[in-house]
């Protein structure tokens, strides 16, 4: 009998299961020779004993190891490794030996193609990470989500529900949105005018392919959010930065061009500019709606920001605005909830919501109708606007807190304005450091940072109190130094 | 004392709990204007005593209520409806009315347009829907990954190896991917040769984004699947349709278009030609392998059906062939767990995923990467080989059993050939009867028909025996009028 004391290990303290070590052990003998196809297992009498285990914790390993194919039981006889194992079992259709598939590169020529790309590199996460303006997720109501999730996937009717309409986003979320928009930003539409996204950064996609080509020009913030411009480049269109300064984008400047060209939309970022926070004021929104209905362009309101106002309530949208039907209204529950939860939407006339839908079908034919399900759920129960509420108060008090952290232990080194809302400061450091030096330390990443102003995006939002003094410690001896 | 009684119904049988209900009841009160801004609410004890509850349960209500800012809460004293009730909450940046927003059509040209759009009605869900080839979700782990995906987001360390390189998929699926495909499809890659997409047609977007435009040409099945003819039209690339025969596409065909002109890519669905699931031979494998390489296309695999072939084991993928790299091979687990779940992949050379990836942020910057990384888990514990296993052995019998149903009662009307694998059936019906009416019934959807061929697919896995008979039932008794 093969010893089968030495290839197998548990431990009774891990949180895995007995039954699952001893099928892992038994998979990685097989898988790396040690068991070959036909072995007979020992009984599972005799292996309890071996492991000093329950025999059901053997039997349960060996149902499972069965289930998966690594195993034949053999009913009242025994127990072997498969006469197939798992590893190649598909039928080969070319008796060539197979060549290592991908080392070649593709070598046909591409179409579209970006030079410069900055490879993710994942494989270290570093201690400290800085990112861009996240909610924390701890503070999410994704446990009651995931459980209206789950219910939503055991019911014939239920299911139904989630398969129809995906394209657009399931009508039980977009009928939700519409009282939703209509009482916490003034927006008076139907569910016609709404299209469930996979975040904001697919409605301005959508919208980009719809509206620009090689011939247009749009007009985009300076500094702006680059992931954006990148989506308007890519159909050709020829991209007009205007400046951002402290009451948001220059919209005199905007007439400027206006007279000079044919300005076909103009982007814009009303609450908390990206990246660097500013709130469009009160008489730049109305000089906006004004040159957008003489100039005949579209105005992209890119609103992801829009729940998170602290020293005031938030201004209403310019989509809430006096307009004639082209301004498209964008906005995230990325930001609400988690980044990693992809659901966005955008609102649009319906003759604009149906050509979007269509090209968004091409795409990725639509989005979880569970998750969208259960997220309307979350709407008419309330919980999302309490969560709102209580993140909010959070959020205000770590940003508060970081300010005080800043003043305290960072002085010297940097200068920021405190943003009247959002999940981030926008950080300049003074001109002795150097911000590109700072992210070359491999134990720090920020996702955000800007070479010319020499400053980084401190997203506050998702670190608590203990986390944001750690990271603050960080950079104060990263500044020393 | 306002009427609190007449405003306020509970049920006490009902799924949803008392406080919510009383909660619910009176934030209609208030939006449906019954219960005005100030109003005060009765004590907890008297409300308690009125409808017959715990005193906790109102105060519960209440608390939430307050939460939800619909009413304000003075300690000591007395409940009363917010003076600032949360309808039109934020701050008014115009004093003129807000025009109804989006009345209007969208009046600037676009520069993609679509004329044919089948808008899609889901006013009704209708009794009986045959899709085109679902999994049945309630046989999914469904329960297990929610799990995981739960847990992954109280962490601070999972959540950050959630946020990192969403945008080609987390390192950790991409990892357990290459030994998933590499025991599952022979597949010898790395993790640089993986791309996470939405689904197999964000795959087939993507690629044709890269490869195609105007001055290319792709060759595709036909019949063949839609939606990734629209993706490849959306490029301005000229498809030419082969046929598709009881073996499959027809490789000859496509040796004689190579010789006339310049072909760029061929798409191939080698498992279950879409719609009408026939298996690609393997001399015509063989065959395409050696036409890609003499004429230097692209092939372009679809082969979203591989895990579910019946009557033998799956045929290894080309792209685990003999090839030089110019294979693009797509997969999706939308197909393995459920088309709401959005996750599919793409395999390739490195230097194609990296512009893959590069464009994949541009349109939604990345994927759900607790979803990604709960896979992957599901993925290392073996129950999704468990899961693939078990789900093959019921679909197959649903396969059979629909079989017996065809011939047992609706043999008179339709013709069709058993699959060898997949989740669908693709039934013609006979000349005297109309594809085109047999939809008119609006209690009837069925996702995929071809008029032409006067067929529809039957997607038989998402059904249990119960429903395929009723849905049969139906069928026979629509067939007889």
């Amino acid at each position: 009998m093969f010893p089968f004391e030495h290839i197998i290990s548990i431990d009774k303290k891990s949180n895995i299961t007995l039954y699952n070590q001893i099928a892992f052990c038994i998979i990685n003998a097989i898988q790396n020779g040690t068991l070959k196809a036909g072995t007979p297992l020992p009984g599972s009498r005799k292996l309890a004993k071996i492991l000093n285990v329950h025999r059901k914790t053997v039997i349960t390993a060996y149902e499972e190891l069965n289930a998966q194919d690594w195993i034949t039981i053999i009913p009242k006889k025994q127990a072997c490794v498969s006469e197939h194992i798992p590893i190649l079992q598909p039928q080969k259709w070319n008796s060539l030996k197979s060549s290592i598939s991908y080392d070649n590169n593709f070598n046909l020529p591409l179409k579209i193609t970006n030079k410069h790309i900055d490879e993710t590199k994942t494989e270290n996460i570093p201690d400290i990470i800085i990112d861009d303006g996240h909610p924390d997720v701890r503070l999410s109501p994704i446990d009651e989500l995931l459980k209206t999730y789950r219910s939503y996937t055991s019911k014939r009717h239920t299911i139904k529900n989630a398969h129809l309409g995906t394209e657009q986003g399931t009508l039980k979320l977009r009928e939700e949105m519409v009282q939703y928009l209509s009482e916490t930003r003034g927006l008076n539409i139907s569910a016609d005018n709404i299209l469930i996204t996979h975040g904001a950064q697919m409605s301005i996609y959508l919208t980009s392919r719809l509206l620009l080509d090689s011939h247009t020009n749009i007009i985009v913030g300076k500094p702006g959010y680059p992931v954006a411009n990148k989506a308007f480049e890519k159909t050709g269109s020829n991209l007009t930065e205007v400046t951002v300064d402290e009451h948001g984008i220059d919209t005199d400047a905007i007439e400027v061009l206006c007279k000079k060209k044919k300005i076909t939309a103009v982007y814009v970022i009303p609450h908390h500019h990206y990246p660097t926070t500013v709130t469009l004021s009160v008489d730049r929104r109305i000089k906006l709606l004004e040159l957008s209905k003489q100039y005949n362009f579209a105005i992209i309101e890119d609103d992801y920001d829009y729940d998170y106002h602290y020293t005031s309530s938030p201004y209403l949208p310019l989509a809430s605005g006096n307009h004639e039907g082209n301004v498209i209204y964008i906005g995230s529950f990325s930001k609400i909830l988690d980044p990693s939860l992809r659901i966005g939407f955008m609102v649009a006339p319906k003759n604009f919501i149906v050509q979007c839908t269509s090209l968004r079908k091409v795409i990725d034919v639509g989005g979880d109708g569970y998750m969208q399900n259960a997220l309307a759920s979350l709407i008419k129960g309330g919980e999302l606007k309490r969560h709102l509420k209580k993140a909010k108060k959070t959020y205000q008090q770590r940003r508060d807190f970081l300010d005080n952290l800043l003043k305290e232990k960072l002085a010297p080194y940097i200068s920021y304005t405190l943003p009247t809302g959002g999940m981030a400061i926008w950080i300049k450091l003074n001109a002795n450091l150097s911000v590109e030096k700072l992210i070359s330390n491999p134990k720090l990443k920020v996702l955000r940072i800007d070479k010319k102003q020499n400053a980084f995006r401190f997203g506050f939002a998702s670190m608590d109190e203990k986390e944001l003094e750690q990271t603050i410690d960080f950079l104060q001896s990263e500044f020393k130094k």
